[in-house]
């Protein structure tokens, strides 16, 4: 691959909605995505309404400024869909009546048992010296058109319709201005802090414009996003993400429990089914959620016997067995109490491993001794059991989230260390 | 209020994670919601990192399109914070060093203890002629400038700085450009598909410049939003919103669950409460997202007894009490076992109303005569119970949320229909 400019880049989503409190544009960030892997970045990003003068005027502006523009909605056929007209306009050519285009959308009315509307018809007009992208999943054509000065992309605003139809069709275009071969890496990490893991690395902060860190913090997960680029070849890029990838897990160990993009509940899935154990659940603050997140793993039921939500003392007597007299002497937010949940549940569901949450998930309930935000987590096993105290932040969602996350850890790190044990027998 | 001309208004985000496939601009929707109460709309919205020329250049174009400039982002105190420069050196104003603003800085370090690092300064220099706006939050000051063409307002990006400083100090510097009295309401429906809804109200979409209706469709739930403006009286904005609202009542009826805001597991709990009920749920392929749901409404303890999740058939005999002939003979999803499992976690809690909801989330275990998407809820009561069979559409994801969704329905149906008869005795 020969050295090559950098293309200018701007993406444009186009459609009043877009500029109301309810909607937003996702589209731009699976773009950049795609633009990222051919080594581009982008420089603006506008979004802009049906009104004609502010349209017109934003693709005047973006014409001028860089030397991709990536358009996206506005071609459907009604009144408000303006931006083939609006692009033509501005470029100074015309719109010109493509039959074969006209009946393809007929034929998609038609497989469907209908006649195609009179208004559809607008969609089969292409710009003067564009090429069109083929929609395989609605009516609106997208379009590709280079002017010698700038490359222009028009595509449908619906996400099903734009993304494939980037990737067959536009993104080809672009491969050849592809100027870097790109890599791309994602560690999801819990039990430690953002702060705790920026003194961990901060020397591996790359120095070099081939390489980029992200780090982005989320409650009860911290994710590190790295990217590489190289103008050689992608097995250079593969090995400079590599070596960084590698550095970082040196200094994060076992905190690290994804390099592949899995979720913390796929882990502990895949964990458990490797190993062989079943698990069942006694839930009081997080309230089913992590049964909920245990089950959104397809196939969790090879593994996932039973959960409980025992809400109320009178539950945790009469489901779990914690007797009265510990919920009386420590109350239902304490360790012993945990402890008992984790024991009853196992019996009853005959798991190999059990877990048990007991807090205080707010905003109210809380007291000096026993605030918001206080957590306990039993683990048990046919051997022993495990218990974690614990202080979250935030809101009652967070809290609920991250006990959930801290449990499902405390599965993760038992099953690995379990491992590394047989490893060491052997 | 005199009629004003209505400001053209441009919100823009600043800063280079803006324009990675990580990070998304949220603050603009807040800010929209913000202009649209005071009667005014937004026009562009234009995304830019940190790059100099490209920064200046967005200012410089946006200062000759519209008469409002949000900026959002870039006051931090690190070199890539750059929104004030930019500001200054396309508006060829001066930055003037605020000694009171650098006191205030070093106040805010100093009482968690700390000193104000060096860099820090450069957040206490003022663009000439701009109003400092205070940051309770933050070290960032937001400044408002009005330039006799332009109105600038600075605002940082962490959104709990910006928006008590945009509420706070920016409005109210709008607020005597306010054009219109304006009033809002959202009207929450579920049961009804987003076509029968459009059926129902096609006649009520307003054809009238003062009043909008927008449509927003979710797995589910379908939501109404209704604005209106008044350039008379808040009082004539208030009457036109409730009469289109009215109307759409009469029409949808007790589809729609919420008219003020609430979830629709906050309406089920009201209703629990208020009937003096209490309620138990069996989850087979919701897995806990039932439970989750009810105990994320503070308070919720009062009435919700005991969830039990039980996803394999031993855990529906062992801890629900299901018939092991039951399963053999009609299959695990059926409404036979639905029924059963209701039966046997009402009686378990000893809970007035129960909910079991069995079904195949997919994506595998599909048959042709039990198709991914199918599944019995069931609702048993003192005296009687209901079955639904239901067949719904999307990924695992949506098939849990919209089972689970259907199912709180059931409760609250159940007990409006209990309160309008009890009216009818009276």
């Amino acid at each position: 691959m020969k050295p090559k400019k950098n293309l200018k880049i701007e993406i444009m989503a186009i459609g009043s909605e877009l500029l109301t409190p309810y909607f937003q544009d996702t589209n731009s960030l699976f773009l950049t995505e795609r633009l990222n892997d051919l080594g581009m970045e982008v420089s603006y990003k506008t979004i802009v309404g049906d009104d004609w003068d502010d349209l017109a005027l934003s693709i005047k502006q973006a014409l001028s400024r860089t030397d991709v523009i990536i358009a996206i909605g506005g071609l459907g056929p009604t009144q408000d869909d303006r931006t083939r007209e609006a692009f033509a306009t501005v470029l100074e050519r015309k719109l010109i009546f493509n039959k074969e285009l006209l009946q393809k959308i007929e034929g998609r009315f038609k497989h469907r048992g209908l006649s195609m509307p009179a208004v559809n018809k607008k969609q089969s007009y292409v710009i003067d010296g564009a090429e069109i992208l083929e929609n395989r999943n609605g009516t609106a054509p997208g379009l590709w058109l280079d002017t010698g000065s700038n490359k222009i992309i028009l595509l449908p605003g619906p996400p099903h319709e734009l993304k494939p139809m980037f990737d067959e069709s536009a993104c080809p275009h672009l491969q050849e201005f592809k100027t870097d071969y790109t890599a791309r890496k994602v560690l999801k990490i819990t039990g430690l802090t953002e702060s705790k893991i920026d003194t961990l690395i901060l020397d591996l902060y790359p120095d070099s414009p081939y390489l980029r860190m992200t780090i982005l913090s989320h409650p009860g997960q911290i994710e590190i996003h790295l990217s590489s680029h190289s103008k050689k070849s992608q097995e250079q890029a593969d090995k400079r993400v590599q070596k960084l990838e590698t550095n970082i897990l040196e200094r994060l160990k076992e905190n690290v429990f994804s390099a592949s993009g899995e979720e913390l509940e796929e882990v502990v899935g895949n964990l458990l089914r490797l190993n062989k154990r079943t698990l069942a659940v006694a839930e009081s603050c997080t309230g089913g959620l992590l049964g909920h997140r245990l089950t959104n793993v397809p196939g969790s039921s090879d593994y996932f016997l039973l959960g409980v939500v025992a809400y109320s003392n009178k539950a945790k007597i009469n489901a779990l067995g914690v007797s009265p007299s510990l919920i009386e002497k420590y109350g239902a937010v304490s360790s012993q109490v945990a402890e008992a949940m984790a024991q009853g549940i196992r019996e009853k569901a005959r798991s190999n491993l059990s877990l048990a949450v007991t807090g205080i998930a707010g905003p109210t309930g809380g007291t000096p001794e026993k605030p918001v935000g206080l957590v306990y987590i039993a683990l048990a096993w046919d051997k022993g059991s495990k218990l974690k105290k614990n202080l979250f932040l935030g809101n009652r969602d967070k809290i609920k989230y991250q006990s959930s996350q801290k449990a499902l850890d405390m599965v993760r790190r038992h099953l690995a260390k379990n491992k590394k044990k047989k490893r060491a027998l052997k």
